[in-house]
């Protein structure tokens, strides 16, 4: 049986540690030499390749295609939309040499200045719009539906793996239409897709909901996004789609001829979920033994674990092992062959199985010459406390079923924990008590998410500001109802969510 | 019937110039507003995910794994191998600022200087091998076999669509070995995972062989390449795989603890292919009617053309259309679902099925209202010159057999080119004027490739350079035979390939 505790520190001890902890022992990404930005390890990379498979086909579905726009950006086209490059300026890395050249002493220096400098985008809406101001003519040239797969860099000064790196892989959607409703349905649409993606894959519970003006994307009308809870109640944004109305068209010079043959200026959206998610997916599943992968975006669903005593029994073991993995295969779960792997390499048992823990694999099949005597199998299914003996013939026939389970499993643990963090507070003691931590040494853990009422006034919602609380969203699902604001007693149209957040 | 020619100008006329066009007219890329920088539009960005999907799995069935590593090169790090500073130096894109602030009249100034310069990755040798001296201790870490698929970026001042830009996407190899031995096969293996590739996918035939110590890697021991001829009968590099012996190790610090517990230094391997393969692809099919794309990488294999000549026949047509584009679908061609599209829009079929030549889909499917009266359709085969009609059923049931006589013949063509244009040369006289344009209009015209003996002799190696003429590999194919090297007269252990190039 495995220890009590695997990471060290617990997320009770040492939360924001336990994170950092979890990361490395599943061996999902490590900083590099390059201040803020990640290697991301291949357990690490094989997740987000599941993750943005998913993705590509649900983009597919809703009628997008892929398509590769520059890494930098021109100075002057950056500039463009006064607010986007208020909202960017502060963190970007800017190219303005193209040649390295030795001094003196044979020390390299960069030279060739560029004639104006470039930035590596920290997201894509200039350069892009630039391309679609060409090939927008006419009404019958629309809606153009294109997403990009990408490296972006922000200079963020406090990075931390996943959550918040200099470099990071996400995905961008940039669409143009003819009307302001086809834009807002797009904008809708895609938050759906991400709500959808976050939780029937990723297992993740998320609210959704519209952005303040304060926390709007630089240069959007609206901004639309899907919030989390994370284990230390705090909330993550995990996603978010930005209905850019007419401004980016306007500043890049997207027009087209319309129906009636006068010119006018397109709408535009912009959506985009990132590598971030991974940090989500770990803050809302892992456990104080490490990583657990929910199974529909597993790198590999079971792992085969043989245990050999001793040499003479290795063949027959290894055989056994080789023929249960091949049927495991030949199982289809959620539409495709089931994933296993066995590990053969020459550690001790105890040692492999704990990794595989930590990594988060859903199954764990360990394999002895009792269970091949007996035809059966030992497995350890991540989100339970106890190892299961099967005959081999039912747990392969069960896979799928037991997958599925467990996939159910974790999203109904998720939304547990956020609904028992959830509270609706109308008093402003009361939301100052949730909110503030029970005990010094660990500042991160308080009550967790406030449903409340706010008058939509920008002071009240700086106050919460000041105590590092945020409006996470003004959500869509819950019912408007009409109340106090918990600042300043001014009627307000419904509660919205506050939160301390990442 | 279509005219003679629809690109242009044609090949014979201004083949630098036809290349564009063919870019264009297919949709594949465009210039952006960052010089050097292109944009992959999603005709041309389908094409690199289905290359980079075969590719994928040839690299996982070689027992790679993906992975991802920064964007960015510390100065200090690229500084480590003395000849690949000096061999990328030139051509670096250098970040040196992490903010922007507008100066007194409002424009923005980069400002933030880093401490130290960051390269925008060229390759990312340096990079990762900083990681893997982390990860490698004993050889029981090895061998590490990673690969990435990344942007990259290089300086050049002269670029082309694909075939040369400042932005590029590829995939680069890094993997560490115990032994020379398996490093060295290593090397070989994954250049023959490209000229199979080529081959076979692309329907691009490559001659595989040894780069000259001039025209290595910068850094490497020795660089194997895959070359293929194109149109104009000039090189392509397509890709290459390097022998880095111990050099990027030491420089790195790569080192384990091997079998007998002593320290030894690490063997390394790099190797890559990139959206420069799309120009090959290009140049090595398009005829004067614009791409013709192999089948097995296709966007798409079929498209279907309804033909709607009266409003009373729109129903009938489109559901003819569309039943036979699901019967379509249900055929397996290469493994998977026949990939077919119908192309609704509202313009003359002229036009659309010139749209589609130009794009190279391998086969148009033209159907009215008398090929659904007669259960039958009306087929253009992209590689032959008339179209043909077909019953439906026959036609469905022998697509997968059409595409793959498509594939096998533009293979076929392709190797008759080149065999066209490669002659054995022993005489210095001939081997100029072979390489002697016939026609001063046309520069570019030129023999091809002159298979032919040199002592291995960099003055030797020069006098060809001086004409632009380089030696593209010293061939493995060939069978070794002795002769005079055909400047010199020296002896020589074999032929070697020159050409002019890319």
């Amino acid at each position: 049986m495995p220890p009590a505790t695997a990471i060290t520190p617990t997320r009770e001890q040492d939360y924001p540690e336990w994170y950092q902890q979890v990361v490395r022992a599943a061996e999902l990404a490590e900083n590099s030499a390059v201040r803020g930005c990640m290697v991301i390890k291949p357990w690490g990379y094989a997740l987000w390749e599941n993750m943005r498979g998913v993705l590509d086909k649900m983009f597919r579905a809703t009628g997008h295609q892929n398509a590769y726009f520059p890494l930098f950006i021109p100075l002057s086209f950056f500039e463009k939309e006064a607010a986007h490059v208020e909202g960017f300026a502060k963190e970007c890395a800017v190219v303005t040499h193209h040649r390295l050249e030795a001094d003196g002493n044979g020390k390299l220096k960069p030279v060739g200045v560029l004639d104006e400098p470039l930035i590596v985008r920290p997201t894509s809406e200039t350069i892009i719009g630039a391309t679609y101001a060409k090939w927008v003519q006419s009404y019958r040239d629309l809606p153009i539906l294109i997403n990009q797969w990408a490296n972006v860099v922000r200079w963020e000064m406090r990075t931390r793996l996943f959550l918040r790196t200099a470099e990071f892989l996400w995905q961008e959607g940039h669409t143009v239409h003819e009307t302001e409703k086809e834009a807002w349905e797009e904008t809708r649409r895609m938050l759906e897709v991400y709500r959808d993606f976050a939780e029937n894959y990723l297992a993740m519970p998320v609210l959704t909901g519209e952005k303040t003006a304060g926390e709007r994307f630089p240069g959007a009308v609206a901004t639309l996004c899907i919030e989390a809870m994370m284990q230390d109640r705090k909330a993550l944004q995990a996603g978010t789609s930005h209905f850019l109305g007419q401004n980016f068209a306007r500043a890049s010079g997207i027009q087209f001829q319309n129906r009636e043959g006068k010119i006018e200026t397109a709408w535009t959206t912009s959506w985009g979920v990132s590598t971030r998610l991974i940090g989500g997916l770990i803050m809302t599943h892992a456990d104080d033994n490490g990583l657990m992968m929910p199974p529909r975006v597993a790198p590999e669903h079971i792992v085969i674990l043989p245990i050999i005593r001793a040499d003479a029994d290795r063949e027959k073991v290894l055989a056994y092992c080789e023929e249960t993995a091949a049927r495991l295969r030949a199982q289809i779960y959620d539409g495709a062959s089931v994933r296993a792997v066995i590990d053969r390499r020459d550690l001790s048992s105890g040692d492999k199985g704990w990794q595989w823990v930590k990594k988060g694999v859903p199954l764990r099949v360990e394999i002895g010459l009792r269970d091949v005597e007996k035809d059966g199998v030992f497995v350890g299914i991540r989100n339970r406390e106890k190892k299961e003996g099967f005959s081999r013939a039912e747990f392969i026939a069960r896979t799928p079923e037991i997958l599925a389970t467990m996939q159910r499993e974790m999203f109904a643990a998720a939304k547990k924990f956020r609904a028992d963090h959830t509270r609706e507070i109308d008093d402003l003691a009361e939301f100052e008590q949730f909110f503030t931590p029970q005990n010094a040494d660990k500042p991160e853990i308080h009550g967790g998410f406030a449903l409340s009422y706010w008058c939509g006034g920008a002071a009240c919602e700086q106050r919460a500001n000041a105590q590092k609380i945020t409006i996470r969203c003004i959500p869509f699902a819950a019912e408007k109802t009409a109340g106090k604001c918990v600042f300043c007693g001014q009627p307000s149209g419904g509660r919205v969510v506050f939160a301390k957040a990442y």
